[in-house]
């Protein structure tokens, strides 16, 4: 499934913000975070075609543009998502020692791991000064005040669902629901913030914003849970990154619940003393196949995916409006990439 | 020489305002944070005393209050700035592998690299929140705005400076203006926005705020020069920990480029190769000892002390609040911890 429309709409513009907002400072630490975003390769020549879906900025435009709002005022906003939404994976692949992100290595592998803990803490604080920029476009203070307190709370229960994801990386008695409270902050929070964010800065209108700030938290859900399966079986991921640092992601938690005999107890002494072989990858997908869980998953991501049309159908959204979000809502539980 | 009588005036109400701002929340991310504060034990269990000087917040306050407004107001901003100044702490002992803090285990070696990044991230994210409780206390939006801008650039340059700082340890040829530059953003950045947020809290007067954004600057410099001396030298200090990491210290800097011949030769190669053994780290100690550095580096503190002092003459104070300040220029060049 492609990508919707929407995503090339805003892309150009939204490009040039972001650009404006790193600026062009010589300084290597600057290079480091245009190579994380997909700008320059790792000599710091330009390169083209290497940046990422700009997922969240567009989701956070679209709705400032459906609730009647100018979304070329909301510009500064949807860039600061992007960089927190790319602060958080520069850290995020230090914390897991992932090697590589989009076909390249990682921050981490190419500067080390000091300097990219740094990259990532100056992408941070670029992220708020890029939110600033609201003040230019002539949105009120007031509001943009508002919109930096729900960014950093999205910020803070980010880390709260980091701080679970690794702690369960040691155990085995996570079931469904510790899963959905790590997941609620680690990827739905920001994905609720960006709609969330969007919608306020387009409306006043208080219910309208709590249908879209509720919409995105579904949708955060079931993009989540879609990633989780496509972290396992999907054509463009490292497929055994994910089981290697034993993630409780929602196949293996799924599993570990159902197996039974011997398999269970496979499974178990697997991720009790570690996975080091390929062979140990191997059995672990193995017995995932045999369980299902990928059928499972997409049935969970369902659910929320329906819930999401639920809020979409309260907004009471002109026809053609409705129809791209509900599109945006389908690629989150139907894309394979 | 003694802490200033000003850091007690605070204390008591900027310890309650971090408090709140920690919240009261069960979670072992927000026991990490509280145990990095000084403000319980490796298990979670209350202690008292072990807190940090509150530097930061306390020059912040007290300036709010010379210009003559109510430090109670600026209270939010100070609790962010010692966040802030906390969250780097956390990263820079993960980036230096510093394995102790004010004689206790460092987060990392307590609880691991990702998650003491990420506890690290948590609090950035709380200092913005901090921030905020501002508007609480009747600071116009505007002004809360103004504040948020100056501390995120401090943030950047602070960062700037740490990648200075990282990259200047494989190399020889960094010179004191190399160093200056580092410093002004690793050490003096956060302590000239201290001043200067204090200032734009408790006046409107342009002229004033600028002198006390430049005396916070002078002080910063002189504060950094002076904890590389007490690095190497200071009683309470691991002396070793900047020499094993090669850090390029003043005194280090001084001596790589006044030391000739043999000596010259000695530290060149020691340096080069990287300090593993305790004989060397005696070999430094004895070159930096014999070249004086020690000397110079006081000199070049008092040199931004004076420089804080003809910033301070210029504010027009009253005789007791510029007695007040020039007593914290002193303890800054002067202090033995």
């Amino acid at each position: 499934m492609d990508l919707p429309p929407a995503f090339d709409r805003y892309r150009p513009e939204l490009e040039e913000e972001l650009r404006v907002v790193i600026g062009n400072k010589s300084s290597p630490l600057y290079n480091m975070m245009r190579y994380h975003l997909g700008w320059v390769d790792e000599q710091g020549n330009p390169q083209e075609g290497m940046g990422g879906k700009l997922l969240r900025p567009t989701l956070c435009l679209l709705a400032c543009e459906t609730v009647g709002g100018d979304w070329r005022a909301a510009l500064p906003a949807a860039a600061a998502l992007e960089l927190v939404h790319n602060f958080s994976l520069i850290h995020d692949d230090i914390q897991d020692e992932s090697e590589e992100r989009r076909h390249r290595l990682t921050l981490w592998r190419r500067w080390g791991k000091p300097q990219a803990i740094n990259a990532g803490d100056a992408m941070y604080a670029l992220s708020r000064l890029a939110l600033y920029r609201l003040r230019e476009r002539g949105v009120p203070d007031g509001k943009v005040l508002h919109v930096a307190h729900i960014l950093d709370e999205a910020c803070l229960r980010l880390c709260e669902g980091q701080y679970l994801d690794l702690s369960y990386e040691d155990r085995l008695d996570i079931d469904v629901d510790d899963y959905l409270e790590m997941i609620e902050g680690k990827a739905a929070a920001l994905i609720e913030c960006s709609l969330h964010i969007g919608a306020l800065l387009g409306t006043e209108n208080q219910s309208l914003i709590g249908h879209f700030q509720r919409f995105g938290k579904m949708l955060g859900l079931a993009y989540q849970i879609r990633d989780d399966v496509l972290g396992i079986w999907g054509k463009k991921k490292a497929h055994d990154t994910d089981i290697k640092k034993r993630k409780k992601t929602f196949p293996v938690i799924y599993a570990l619940g159902r197996a039974e005999g011997k398999q269970r107890e496979k499974l178990l002494t697997i991720y009790q003393k570690g996975i080091s072989e390929e062979g140990e990858v191997f059995e672990v997908i193995k017995a995932l196949d045999s369980l299902g869980p990928q059928k499972y998953a997409q049935k969970m991501a369902e659910h929320y995916y329906l819930g999401s049309l639920e809020e979409l159908r309260a907004m009471n959204l002109p026809a053609q409006a409705e129809d791209e979000l509900r599109m945006i809502a389908a690629f989150f539980v139907e894309r394979d990439y």
